[in-house]
């Protein structure tokens, strides 16, 4: 096939992983090149002449896959976690050397989830209320959730930088809990039930009407969309995007 | 109007009284004939003819207005607050005495909540989670509502009833107040949001399903089908029945 | 392990069957003596020493097998289609004369969707409106789902019964289709979108309040629950039951 | 109070006018200066010094009262319906003529339905599948709702210029109807209940997740904030402004 993407994945037997090569092969616009597991050796992936990467490794080996691609003059999509402030902070400065070079992570291949977040930050600061609730599975062992923890910060910082006083509540007498986790100021309730997977809910209210904006995780195979509109943009876009909406039309 | 119920309303001028009135008058089966308010001596409802009364004024006056009735034969349909249990230990032994006399005492009258209340009570048991989430306008002063605490209390007494231990659950590090409040160990989460009137959700889960059963209340009006059942229905069921779900066919 | 239920499944490599081989192994109460497949002779059952039997194989073989186990005194949980009501009629006369077997047809085996459909049925003539929301994925072939339109019947014969006239609805002028299906004078919409599995709303309202039963079905495993409980309640009731809600606590 | 908008309501005995004559009191930063009924006449605007309109009156004035507004220098926010193209072509002209003075004519100032459909637009082409469903109280005489229909008509606009086929639809054998309405080839369902007042739902999904973006109307004061909102903009925003959204900031 001429034309197509040669992907080559790198933690190709890991959930995400196995997901991700499934759906390289079965992506009309691109090409399977290699599939890489925990002790292959990188340059396998010059061997096989693949152009980007997908990188769904562990912590601990994902900064050097990067920078292996990024020297090498491929273009990376990551999913791994473990990218601290400091950690892109380099990464960033290596691809100041590496023109033409693009590397996304992103901490959330969801395109559902992304957009929803996206959307409650635009949203905030029109409605005087604002709530969150997330519901997951009973076996995660945090609460809330990460996401909803970085939802409640966006929405927050948009509700302080538009002037909006804190929502309104008027509670006197309440069991403890009973009001959920206060996230810079924002209301967030985690609920835990079997049969679930990942759900959230941002719930915007003012005089006389309700936004209401879910997100539904049913499965894994949601993130390999995003990982697929990853791997066409990111040829495209040099240097380092943090986060899947970076990539994501929401303009006007 | 021959063989119509014939009502007096007692604290016809508060907000639920005067839904009360314009809910008896269009009532084809009922004929309004007294409407009282604070001052009015209750002989009115006597002169009046009347062979009913709703009670919707306030918790110092409706154990003398409940005791007017019974004692001159009348049916009483009651929904203000009060009713102690020592009040209506006294209120059973009076109806002992007045062979055919019913009086219905309802905390709530809105008939999809105590639905909603009596189907989460049935179906608690077949599940392996469960939790509340109450959603009201941000002026209440009470979180969570005094519908979601007695209806988690009936949950909790039907799940132990069937030897079900509690709801899984990992959480290991957690916000304070993430995961509500624990209410038997129900967990019940409540949600204030300008807009809002007074809703509830029941979220039942197990392997590979959830059931949700969701009431929303939007308008006082929603009381009233309630009063009218209740006044069709008391003259035939005398002594004192407590709350609504006991005049509701719910059986198999 | 003395006492445990001794269970054959038949059907046992289909993706439901495969399923109940999986939980029946899993209950601590229940003991696997038999799993058979297409061409395995129904003698292994009573080789294997089965007091019981799960039929989840085709309606061409399902009535064959249910005979063979009501002649030899095994109790039978059904979860096959395909029993009409000559099929029915036929079983009924058979265990007659099988004093103390047990035979449970059900068309259905989530808890959660027995239930809400149960519900909906006992709230139907509480309400002015009701109208049915199905959600399947896009593969399936027919619109509403059979499930929504027994729940319809089911609705509308509570109505009638008890004397309601149809929802109120003013529209004059609707692009074809808006309104949804009429079934029995219940509206039911069926909406197919990728990603969802098999989920249901009854919406019920009157002035000033809603009332919605959902039921969500995420996963094939939803079912099991219920074969279980049916394989635990059928040697205490003798003759044939249709459906799994007779096997339900849902009385007062 | 210096520096206040000063406004006058046109047609502020209606429903629509009414609440915002309170609305505009209530506001700190404006000022009521008048208050016309049908009959007043246009000069009362300039003589209490208004700077500002607000047209909520009838299709057949409207239009006049648009034209008195720009040709004395006043900004005028329009929530009448009737606004034509060609009508709105002829005030183009005229405000092109009229430099400095803004016009903001919205078929829809509830700030969460704007917002809903906004990002419903955006979302499109991200997701394999969409439906709408919109959900009225019964009195209402069309379906599906405006609102729906121009949603439909936005999201099939957006996945037509991405180049996405229909959304997967394996329906063979249907009841008329069940499968709803089809707008540009997106399904829209009209539900009526007694009890609703406004409320739509556009449901995203694809492989493994689902958005859903939902607004609820509870009632008319939900349309207040956008009238003001657009107030307080239409005067920095010189020529015809059509639809709220344009004065949204929904940018990245």
């Amino acid at each position: 096939m001429t034309n197509s993407i040669a992907v080559a994945v790198l933690g190709a037997n890991g959930r995400m992983g196995s997901e991700a090569v499934r759906a390289v092969e079965a992506a009309e616009d691109m090409e399977l090149v290699a599939a890489l597991t925990r002790n292959d050796p990188l340059e396998q992936v010059l061997a096989a002449g693949a152009t980007h990467i997908v990188d769904l490794t562990v912590p601990d080996s994902t900064e050097a896959n990067v920078r292996f691609a990024v020297e090498n003059g491929l273009h990376a999509v990551v999913g791994t976690t473990g990218w601290t402030d400091a950690r892109r902070a380099d990464l960033t400065e290596l691809l100041a050397g590496a023109e033409g070079t693009g590397v996304l992570i992103a901490p959330n291949f969801a395109l559902g989830s992304v957009l929803a977040s996206a959307f409650a930050a635009r949203a905030a600061k029109y409605f005087e209320s604002v709530e969150i609730i997330e519901l997951h599975h009973p076996n995660k062992v945090d609460a809330p959730s990460g996401t909803a923890v970085r939802t409640a910060e966006l929405i927050a910082a948009e509700r302080a930088a538009a002037g909006l006083p804190a929502s309104p509540d008027a509670t006197e007498t309440s069991l403890a809990g009973a009001r959920g986790a206060d996230v810079d100021g924002v209301r967030v309730h985690a609920v835990r039930l079997r049969g679930l997977v990942a759900h959230q809910e941002v719930l915007l209210g003012s005089e006389g009407e309700q936004l209401t904006l879910r997100h539904d995780s049913f499965d894994r195979a949601s993130f390999m969309p995003g990982v697929l509109l990853g791997l066409r943009q990111v040829g495209e876009r040099p240097g380092l995007t943090y986060g899947l909406d970076g990539y994501l039309d929401l303009g006007a």
